[in-house]
C-alpha cells in the first residue's frame, strides 16, 4: 500500500492551524504518510507579496495565522487542480459560502474513492430539503467524507493550548488514520460513528450562541445563559435525531463537537458578541456585520434563518422554540425579552 | 386529606429566594397547601434588630437577600422545634457544615413519614464510605427526602431571571407537589427519578469549577475551559454510576442539575474565582478564603479533598484524573500547568 498523500483545501486561520498539526504529524508517522502536506491557497497579495510565496518562503501564513510556524513540509499551491492531484486524503477547511464554488473547480481532478474530512461548518437548505457539507462533498467528488468539529478556536489550537475535537466517520476503521493525522499531546481527537451529528453540531451551535449573546445583552445573568445553552443542546439533539439517520446521543452530550463547542461558542466568539451588541445598541445585524465583522456574515443568524425555512417547510417550527425565538428576534422584530417564551 | 404545611429549614440567600417562591405558590394552590410558610431562622442581630423581627415586620431578609420582597405569609421563627412542628413538607437549605447540628436539634420534633427536599449541597465522606445529605436526612428523621439542584444563583432566581432546576425524587408521584411548590413562569422545575445523581451533581460540580478557574488563571482560553467542563461532567457521571445505584445518565447530560449547573459554576461563582486567584497571585487557599470569602470555606477544594480520600480508600484515584489533578494542585503543590496531564 502506498503512503497517504495529504492536501488541505483552504488556508485561512483554521486551515493554517490544522496544516501545522498535519505537517508535524506526517513526519511522526513516515510509514503511513507522505512527508509533504499540500495546501491549496486562494492566491492574494499581502504586504506586496503573494501569499503562497510568503508561506513557502517564511513557513508562516502571515495574513491569517501570524506568529505561528508551519512546517517546511507544508507547501502552498495556488492552483487547485495541482494541489489535489494524486492526493489520497483531502481536508476541506474554508468558509462554507466558498465550498460549492471550490467543488466546481475540483471536479474531475480528484481521484475517486479517496478519503476526505470536512472542517467547514454549515448546512445547505432548499425548502424542505437539508444537506450536510460532508454529504455534498462525498456525492460531488465520489469520495468518502468524514466531518471534524469541536471546541476549536483556531488561535488557541495553533498555540498548543489544551483542546479536544471530534471526528464523525463513516467507517470506524478510518478512525486510526484520522487520529494519527490530527492528534497531539494538546489536541485530543475522539472518533464517533456519526457524520451527521458532528456536521450539524458545527452549524446548529451557532444559533445557540446567538441566543446566549441575546441573553447577555439583556443582562439576565449566568443561570439564564446556562439554561439557554442546555435547552439549545437539547434542540440540536432533537433536530438531528428527527431529520437524520444514525445520529448518536453521545455526539451532543459527551463529545467536544457537542457540549464543549456549545460552551466555547457561547463564552466568546462572534455570534455571541454581535448578538449582545444587537440587544445593547439596538442596531441592525446588517450594520453590525459591516462594522464588527468587516462585512462578513454572522453565521448564527443565517443558520437560524435556513433552519427556520426548513422547519416551516416541514411544519415543525413549534417543536423547536429556542431556534424559532432566535430566528424571530433576529429577523422578524420579536422583542429580545421574549427569548425564553414557550421554552 | 389535609393541606400540606411547608417549613423552610434555613434562611440564607438561597433559602430566602426559595421562601419567596414557595410563599407565592402556596397562595396559587390553596387546595393543596396551607397558606402559611414557616421559615426557621438562625436568630441574629442585624442593624440593631432581630433578624426574625425584620423578616416578619418588613417581609424582607435584609441581611441575606436585601431588596427582595418575601410574601407576608412567610413567617420567620427562631425556635426550630416550633418551626417544624406539624409540618408535612420540609425544605432543607443551609450551608452543608450546619446540617448535622441542625438535624440533632430537630430529632423527635418532626412527624415521621413526611416529605422533605434537600437544597444543601455536599456529601459526607468517611474513609471508603460516602453518604448523600438527602439520605442522612431521610435516615435521621425517618422521612422521605428528595434533592433539588440546578443552575440556580440565588440572586438571579430571586429577581425572576429565567432559570431552571431539577428535583430528584424517590417516588415519581411526588413530582406534582414539588412542581406546584416551586415552579414559576421564570423558574422551570423538572423531575427525575434520581436522588443520588441530583445530590452528587451539586457537590461534584464544585470540583469542576475549581478546575475551570485554574485554567482561567493559566489563561489557556475557552477551548481548554470547555474541554475541562466536558471532561468534568463525564467524571461526575462515571463517579455516580460507579458508586451509587439507580443513577440516570440524563441527570448529568440533559438536566439543569448537570450540564447547566456545571456551566454556571464555571462561568462565575466563588470556586472558579478563587481558583483563578490561586494561580495568578500564587497565594494559598487559606489566605484567599480569609480575604475573598470572609473566612468561609471554598466548597470545591474541600469536596476535592473528600472525594480524593474516598477514591484512595477505594483504590480508584487513577480512574478520575481531573478530580485527582484538581486535588493535587490545590492540596499537594502539583503545578497548575499539569491540570490536563493524563486526561
Amino acid at each position: 500500500m502506498g503512503k497517504e498523500k495529504i492536501t488541505i483545501v483552504g488556508s485561512g486561520n483554521w486551515g493554517s492551524a490544522i496544516a501545522r498539526i498535519a505537517g508535524n504529524n506526517v513526519k511522526q508517522n513516515p510509514d503511513m504518510f507522505d512527508e509533504q502536506v499540500k495546501m491549496w491557497v486562494f492566491e492574494e497579495e499581502f504586504e506586496g507579496k503573494k501569499l503562497t510565496e510568503i508561506i513557502n518562503e517564511e513557513h508562516e501564513n502571515r495574513k491569517y495565522l501570524p506568529g505561528v510556524a508551519l512546517g517546511e513540509n507544508v507547501v502552498a499551491i495556488p492552483d487547485i487542480g495541482e494541489a489535489v492531484k494524486g492526493a489520497t486524503v483531502l481536508i476541506f477547511v474554508m468558509p462554507h459560502q466558498f465550498l460549492v464554488k471550490t467543488l466546481d473547480q475540483m471536479e474531475g481532478k480528484v481521484t475517486k474513492g479517496i478519503r476526505a474530512v470536512s472542517l467547514a461548518k454549515g448546512v445547505e437548505v432548499n425548502g424542505s430539503d437539508i444537506k450536510l457539507f460532508a454529504d455534498i462533498i462525498s456525492e460531488r467528488l465520489e469520495i468518502s467524507c468524514a466531518a471534524l468539529s469541536g471546541a476549536n478556536i483556531a488561535n488557541e489550537v495553533a498555540r498548543d493550548r489544551f483542546s479536544e475535537t471530534t471526528i464523525g466517520v463513516r467507517k470506524k476503521e478510518d478512525g486510526d488514520m484520522w487520529k494519527k493525522l490530527f492528534t497531539t499531546p494538546k489536541f485530543r481527537v475522539s472518533i464517533v460513528d456519526d457524520v451527521a451529528g458532528v456536521s450539524l453540531c458545527g452549524a446548529l451551535k451557532n444559533i445557540v450562541a446567538v441566543g446566549s449573546g441575546l441573553a447577555d445583552g439583556l443582562e439576565w445573568g449566568n443561570n439564564s445563559k446556562a439554561a439557554i445553552m442546555r435547552i439549545g443542546l437539547m434542540e440540536m439533539k432533537s433536530f438531528c435525531q428527527e431529520f437524520f439517520e444514525g445520529v448518536k446521543e453521545e455526539t451532543f452530550l459527551e463529545q467536544s463537537a457537542g457540549v464543549a463547542d456549545v460552551i466555547t461558542s457561547c463564552l466568546g466568539g462572534r455570534n455571541m458578541k454581535v448578538a449582545t451588541a444587537f440587544v445593547k445598541e439596538k442596531r441592525s445585524f446588517e450594520e453590525l456585520e459591516k462594522e464588527m465583522l468587516n462585512g462578513q456574515k454572522l453565521q448564527g443568524i443565517h443558520t437560524a434563518k435556513e433552519i427556520n425555512t426548513f422547519l416551516k417547510a416541514r411544519n415543525r417550527v413549534d417543536a423547536y422554540p429556542l431556534f424559532t425565538n432566535v430566528y424571530r428576534i433576529c429577523w422578524e422584530g420579536k422583542p429580545a425579552e421574549e427569548l425564553t417564551d414557550g421554552l
